[in-house]
């Protein structure tokens, strides 16, 4: 395993593998020097939510609503992620949630925004949605198109903008393995789909996750079940790349 | 949030920090240049164990008895770092597993040794226990000495490596933190617990994770409370903090 002092960015790079991709967790903040004589409490809150679909959830248990609760995580890449925000800056007043509810599309996340997001006035706001919309419909479950998944994301980021003005958005790249439940009927609309995400991400001003390039990659190094065993549900080593993916991209309050 | 490449060790010294301590999350495989074209399933499998008290437990499904299984890991450092290994070690075969089980002590892993540990035949085996040796006797239900607990753990690493004369053995630092549960009475005789553990990790050849000299220089940059509630069991940040610090010290299948 790879330490700071031998990790190389130009090896990565040499790989082409997407930026921020292959990053190394958080070591302590670079100006971990000046904090380390003071021990008090931060002064503000800094509120990073996780919203999604299952992959988001993860198991999460849902009766618990408390921030930095292990218990209300789940075992994905939210839980990952937020250890390792919580861990590596200490001094930021960090209360991390996730509120990613399996089974959501679009028009779900839509419906319970108002509590399970905009009510909770986070700072950082992720959002994974896109691969039910295209699972349900392939499965005759739901007909939204291509233009509705979009028409609606715009407009849920539109409404999160408006309420919450400062909002630091978030947008991750829904994405598939091929092997499990993903067959070629998923193509090429999913591409289409992963398309229209990260349109509006531009448009909303997001910052932009990119799972999908970051998995193409890694199959590469080990089979598509190793990271998602249906093509959907990433494992444990699919989950802390996302998390890794996701910490590098939107490097959470640097500077 | 630093990355890599302003990653500054002689800042991290500066701190005081252990060798070791606030480490980086890996990246890839210095190596992974040579791996990138190959995606064949590893020749061999290798088996990481995960062994301790409620720490390492962290509330796991213990009906799941299954490898690299999420539900199966709890919310803990071996989760975490369990991950962390998966993802940046995707062609090792690695199997990881995490056999914690609340409130054990020395003489409880004695007892279940046979089927949870030497049985398994672990390639790594990391061991935390400590706590509730002393624990359980400041409460009145044990009465197991400081010498008890040496002695014990001795002849414990002595049978495993008897079994498994090629293991790597790992033994964590028992910890505590001084809030909550844990008051003055706790010592002297954590710490020379703490000093019990170590002369048996250096008599058994084990690596040793400071997890107590971590948690040290953490409470400088956030209240113990912020790390571990009660002084026993970790947060997310704890248990973020612990797996940065097991994966940096143990170096998991380097070279």
């Amino acid at each position: 395993m790879s330490r700071p002092s031998s990790w190389n960015r130009r090896e990565v790079m040499q790989l082409g593998l997407a930026a921020g991709a292959w990053a190394a967790w958080p070591g302590p903040s670079s100006r971990a020097s000046e904090r380390v004589t003071s021990s008090s409490q931060a002064a503000e809150e800094r509120l990073v939510l996780f919203q999604g679909d299952s992959i988001t959830d993860a198991g999460r248990d849902r009766q618990r609503r408390g921030g930095n609760d292990p218990r209300a995580f789940g075992f994905g890449y939210a839980f990952l992620a937020g250890a390792a925000m919580l861990a590596a800056l200490p001094d930021k007043g960090l209360r991390v949630y996730n509120r990613g509810v399996s089974g959501n599309k679009v028009p779900d996340l839509d419906r319970r925004w108002e509590p399970d997001a905009l009510n909770m006035k986070p700072d950082i706001l992720s959002i994974l949605i896109g691969v039910n919309d295209i699972w349900h419909k392939l499965g005759g479950n739901y007909d939204g198109t291509v233009e509705q998944y979009e028409q609606g994301f715009v407009a849920l980021l539109a409404r999160t903008r408006e309420a919450l003005p400062e909002v630091q958005l978030v947008v991750c790249e829904p994405f598939v393995l091929r092997c499990g439940a993903v067959t070629d009927k998923w193509f090429p609309e999913f591409d289409q789909r992963r398309a229209s995400a990260r349109r509006v991400a531009e448009q909303a001003g997001a910052k932009w996750v990119p799972f999908q390039s970051v998995f193409d990659v890694a199959i590469k190094q080990a089979p598509p079940e190793y990271w998602a065993g249906d093509g959907v549900h990433p494992s444990m080593a699919g989950h802390a790349l996302m998390a890794q993916t996701w910490l590098e991209t939107v490097d959470p309050f640097a500077g």
